[in-house]
């Protein structure tokens, strides 16, 4: 595959609304969406913009926070804030051009894949790869969005 | 402070030869730093550039990965390696565009600042802020170039 845009970074939170505060008033955010409900995946959401150019004052396009809380008591976070329990950087998402293209190549590659394809976040097909075979890290792969959006 | 550039995610790995392979012929990645030795800092470092924006050629200004590796036996990233031998995610860097300036808000919101203010990877004056005072994420502060390059 050919290497794509970093979306976002997974950051597990205890608290969306704790984190939404100090990415609001320590270190100045200004486009913070509303979270929301993920309860297929067992988490709630929400994307912290970042600016992708820091002369310009646009917010579009840079790599986005994506932080989650525990949906339930079945969410698959619980065992990471088990362990962070203030939470810390949890995966890093890349983008692909075609989602089942991308799915064939990790596979061919002899990658672990944690699952099947699903709707992600973005409301586009995502997977995730085990991070033993990406070097430490939970890897998502998502397919871009078609209107460009995030 | 206002919210800038997230300039690179820093991911630690015993072997930046292996993790530079992984980047290239796993993820794709075409732009791929010169590793070099920052041995003040305790670590040798490449870049790993990945595109702003999915439509475009171009592999300016996207996030950066950064490539750490331990330089001698007191590098400060060997305690992570140790905890994750695989390697894994290990600090954001923001963007600000007048260090001191940034070092006093933090100071002033009462965050543990890390040492002093040196120079980082990129030539230009960082800090890095405590992961407790950081919901679990080991912050750096750097400055932006000011030719604007990465």
């Amino acid at each position: 595959m050919k290497l794509g845009r970093l979306n976002h970074i997974g950051v597990a939170t205890p608290s969306i609304a704790d984190s939404i505060a100090h990415y609001r008033d320590v270190m100045g955010a200004t486009s913070i969406t509303e979270p929301f409900d993920l309860p297929e995946q067992g988490v709630k959401v929400c994307f912290v913009d970042t600016p992708t150019d820091s002369s310009a004052n646009s917010a579009l396009n840079g790599t986005q926070i994506e932080l989650i809380e525990p949906f339930d008591e079945n969410s698959p976070i619980n065992g990471f804030l088990a362990k962070n329990p203030s939470g810390g950087q949890h995966h890093v998402c890349y983008e692909v051009p075609d989602i089942a293209t991308a799915r064939e190549e990790f596979e061919g590659m002899g990658k672990r894949i944690l699952g099947p394809t699903r709707i992600g976040a973005h409301g586009t097909p995502i997977f995730f790869v085990h991070p033993k075979d990406m070097q430490g890290m939970l890897t998502e792969i998502m397919e871009t969005p078609k209107d460009g959006a995030h």
